[in-house]
């Protein structure tokens, strides 16, 4: 098969980008409303490119647990469409005003909400992304330019192919679509590298993508980031609560960045919560200190580095602490920065851990689960983010935007 | 001289971090004020650094621009003194809630501006920044890790000496402000490697600081980077206003980012405007496309990349356009995303130049030498962002800043 240069793929998303930025806010729902019709329409042809994908990889021996990702039904394009279609449904971020003054010398400043621009996505293995980030970016005006696994080439390409077909007839570009055919590790490089083309880049994946866009990437990025998601159980926690929130954080979806790895109890209620551990996550396999496992009759101790580990499976690092001094000085050093859950009745206890934390997301009395962008009402979510610039924690359609300053004068000049 | 290793450094850096993100807006100032005081009273010990610092740079035959901006006097050291009191008047920007909303479970959401942490800064032989980002970075509750020249590193060393003290009076951590004390190339390479300690890079410097910061770095950054900034004289401008605008944005301090480099002129208004260019501009050399050569007596042909080059000096470019289609297309195509402007009393021209030139900032009527924090009353800068991510234009205390979300239940579990 013959692919596109990544350069040439470039010129056309940024060529595109004006456009898109540019258009009206019922263009673009217009445009998902209609993509979302033709993925349904048109789903026999991106079931038979899946079924292609699906059988390589059968093939290759991939694990049940890649095919099942890679794998499309009726069902998963009906919720594909249904996305975007809800993502029609959001309030459009671009032009709205973040703020604005008058100057003393009468100059007016006003700051706008505006697109990025190109917004490139590296993903791995999951087709439903190419639908999903493709209406995430159109609605907030910018162009997707999408970078899939070479697992999933075959499936991606024919969902861009509809998609494309419905911006043009939308009038829009087909371009607002721009998928990377060449799915060599070399081209993945090269997209990392595209300054001037690449607004944003936002990777999907696990730490081996992350690591790569670290070392080669030289255009900006937001870094979705592994999540090891502690749970503080205070001297004040109400115990029933805090193992609710426990087997909720822990076991409703174990594989997920906002699931909790690692319960930090003080040392107050060990006695009374831990034995509680141990039936209650009859499922989950136990690693602890010292403390732990004297106090849990199924932990085991933990080896170095678990209590740094994210585990994403039915496993859990425990550890009991002497004060809320260690047990927030033990969650910044472990932590990942993306949630972390404190329960207790305590207020003084809660203000200390909500200031003193140091992380996209502090919860108080819930669930680190309710950390991502449905849960927090944004409608739908592209990633969450870890680091500190831009964007922290859940982004929705806002975080895919930057801002414009317009000045306004009457032939002002500096003195 | 024996220097300390960048990571030992790193470390005391995000050590002092959590004291310095946690410490009160009154304690802050007062460190600040005790700052002041203390660079002030200990002016002679900082002079004498840097006249050492002044005579390496004459033996080894340093240009005069050089010197001039490397060499400190008591009136430099009086106005590094007003800047810190200056940041001490400012609004805090820590703990301002940016939003917060409750979900219809009950679960209650606020998003709050918090400190970044370990703010990073590379900057060349300006001794002054080292004041200057340490009032910025302690103010906005961020620990200043700096890593200034080798050319000026005895003033640097001598000032970071004050202010740790002025800190520790204050009874807040010396570590609130780091200075890497190693100036060599595989240091700074290694202090741009800093991942988990430096929470945000901003780079003040030329291309080649920013070339090796796009290449090496491996922790967030902002690039401060260049101003190649059109003034577009449309068709229905006041060519009264456009000549004092163009004069202003050109020749006031023509060696700033935000000063112009390149003049578009519609070909509507070009006989008439491009004779007063000649005169205007007397001492600028002015390099052009054909028409412009036409127009201007003193216009010699620009040559190859001409028109997108940030010339820093008393030269300038010159197109002349058939259409403002034609202006914004050679904006965006030759401009650095900076600041651009337009003069026209058409308000479809001035809208549509307002939407569709992608920059930082975008001027009405005004000269592009207002884009600074100062003008914009931020009352203190850290640089002007010229990426989108983050941050877009003129950078204040605001821009030092993430944010952080809380989530408070009561029991609540995802269901």
């Amino acid at each position: 098969m013959s692919v596109t240069p990544i350069v040439e793929l470039g010129r056309r998303a940024a060529a595109a980008a004006p456009a898109v930025a540019g258009a009206s806010t019922a263009r673009k729902n217009e445009a998902l409303g209609i993509a979302a019709d033709l993925l349904e329409a048109r789903a026999s042809e991106v079931l038979a490119a899946n079924s292609d994908d699906v059988a390589a990889a059968g093939e290759r021996g991939e694990s049940a647990t890649v095919i099942d990702r890679l794998e499309l039904t009726t069902a998963k394009i009906a919720a594909m469409a249904a996305g975007l279609r809800q993502v029609a449904g959001l309030a459009d971020p671009v032009g709205e005003v973040l703020g604005g003054w008058v100057r003393p010398n009468g100059l007016r400043i006003t700051q706008v909400r505006v697109p990025l621009g190109v917004v490139g996505i590296i993903y791995e293995n999951r087709p439903n992304v190419t639908s999903d980030a493709f209406g995430l970016c159109l609605k907030s005006g910018n162009v997707a330019f999408l970078r899939g696994s070479s697992g999933a080439i075959r499936s991606n390409l024919s969902i861009a192919a509809v998609l494309r077909d419905a911006l043009v007839k939308a009038e829009l570009p087909a371009d607002a679509l721009v998928m990377v055919d060449d799915t060599s590790r070399d081209a993945a490089v090269e997209f990392m590298q595209l300054r001037g083309v690449i607004d944003c880049l936002i990777p999907r994946g696990g730490p081996s993508l992350i690591a790569s866009i670290q070392l080669h990437a030289t255009v900006p990025y937001i870094i979705d980031g592994d999540g090891n998601c502690h749970l503080y159980v205070d001297a004040a926690a109400d115990l029933d609560m805090a193992e609710e929130i426990l087997v909720n954080g822990k076991t409703q979806r174990p594989s997920v960045c906002n699931a909790l790895e690692s319960l930090v109890v003080h040392a107050a209620v060990a006695d009374a919560f831990l034995p509680r551990v141990d039936t209650t996550l009859a499922d989950v396999e136990l690693v602890g200190d010292e403390r732990a496992v004297a106090g849990i009759v199924r932990c085991e101790p933990a080896e170095e580095g678990d209590f740094s580990r994210e585990f994403l499976d039915l496993k859990m690092s425990i550890r009991v602490v002497d004060s809320i001094d260690e047990a927030i000085s033990h969650v910044n050093a472990s932590g990942s920065g993306h949630s972390e859950a404190i329960v207790t009745g305590d207020l003084r206890a809660a203000d200390r851990f909500i200031a003193e934390v140091d992380a996209a997301a502090v919860l108080v009395n819930a669930s680190t689960r309710f950390v991502d962008g449905e849960e927090f009402g944004f409608g739908a979510e592209i990633g969450i983010s870890t680091q500190k610039l831009h964007a922290r924690g859940p982004m929705g359609l806002r975080e895919l935007t930057t801002a414009k300053y317009v000045v306004r004068g009457d032939g002002h000049t500096r003195g």
